[in-house]
């Protein structure tokens, strides 16, 4: 029996580089039991992911996987705030941002990489909402931006 | 005197088929009195919509009816997960995603078709905050893409 | 020592004008503590923002200058559905959408400006969780949006 840190861990070991002290912005905003995700990409640790178009230079199948590891650096962030993943009551809303060319029309199966992730690692607690749209570019020129609300543990 | 779930159905009388069975996500997910309502299009039942880009294929007026049925799709999801309209206290935020060419300008406009949809059936309940965007392309090709957060008894 | 409205008046002067009484949607929807601040651009005043996309018509600087503008009509009526900036306890979530080239990736530069009209306005209660993301084009072609969520005094 394996913990949500546990398995977060055994998807992505390394949690992304938190934000600078000089960033305006919060990895994650706790208000009272309900935490907000700012919107994050597929970094590996402090490397950048590989920049590109869904249905261009980035196929629909490696466009999943990097929508599945911004979700577990989102995932490591949450930990990070609330000590554990332990404390997540309920996902509640995933978007997905799809870095997509015109003519993409599988925003749905890119999004699915992220939804695994949330389920597999947080089981029931892990079921969420959820809106997945194509978009014109993405911050770093990434595939996939994914943002998150879920109910913690105060 | 009609009922929200009257005056709903008689706007679109089909509900959506259901999420399928092995769907990762919740069509509506319910926390306490809080209701996310993820993203849908304007399916008739089983049927897809007409794909195609706003400003190009679709024109804004066409647009509009889709975005009002995606909002009716919406509705009838949330009906379905607290039983009846009349459970709903307040609509909050809608947020209309439209599949737009990059000279689009009247995001406004095809979003009030699923607004008008809202104030409809929900009467002043159905007031809400709103952002409209264009995307660069949708899951189906759909021209539009609804969102919601509502109040509702839980 | 200044308070935050004298700080948001001297960013912006004049606060946009009201939504016309015929619209569907609320410029602020406020829901017990919870405030939804529609996505709103950058007028000033009644006069509509320059329209063009990032990347080709509006360079990153000038992008910045709007989102924080945009931010600032934001405050101005959220100011005006609470009664005064000093009810606003916390920011929690921003989201920037930019009005993009398929080829930018300055999407957070330019939501900085947003965040940074937040801070300078709201002190440590401004700081928030946020995305930001490339479109494929905004209403009224204007070449950011901003759209806000913050706990207020009700």
């Amino acid at each position: 029996m394996t913990t949500p840190d546990e398995r977060l861990v055994r998807i992505l070991p390394t949690p992304p580089a938190p934000a600078r002290p000089d960033s305006p912005i919060q990895g994650v905003l706790l208000d009272g039991d309900i935490a907000y995700v700012s919107g994050v990409v597929a970094f590996h640790g402090s490397e950048r992911p590989a920049p590109g178009k869904v249905g261009r230079e980035i196929t629909v199948a490696d466009a999943r996987i990097q929508a599945g590891l911004a979700a577990a650096n989102g995932l490591h962030r949450l930990a990070a705030a609330i000590g554990s993943l332990e404390n997540v009551e309920q996902m509640l809303k995933l978007t997905v941002f799809v870095n997509a060319t015109e003519d993409l029309v599988e925003q749905p199966e890119v999004a699915h990489g992220a939804s695994d992730v949330l389920l597999e690692v947080l089981g029931a607690r892990g079921r969420h909402a959820r809106s997945a749209i194509g978009c014109a570019s993405l911050p770093l020129g990434a595939p996939v931006e994914v943002e998150m609300i879920a109910r913690v543990r105060p």
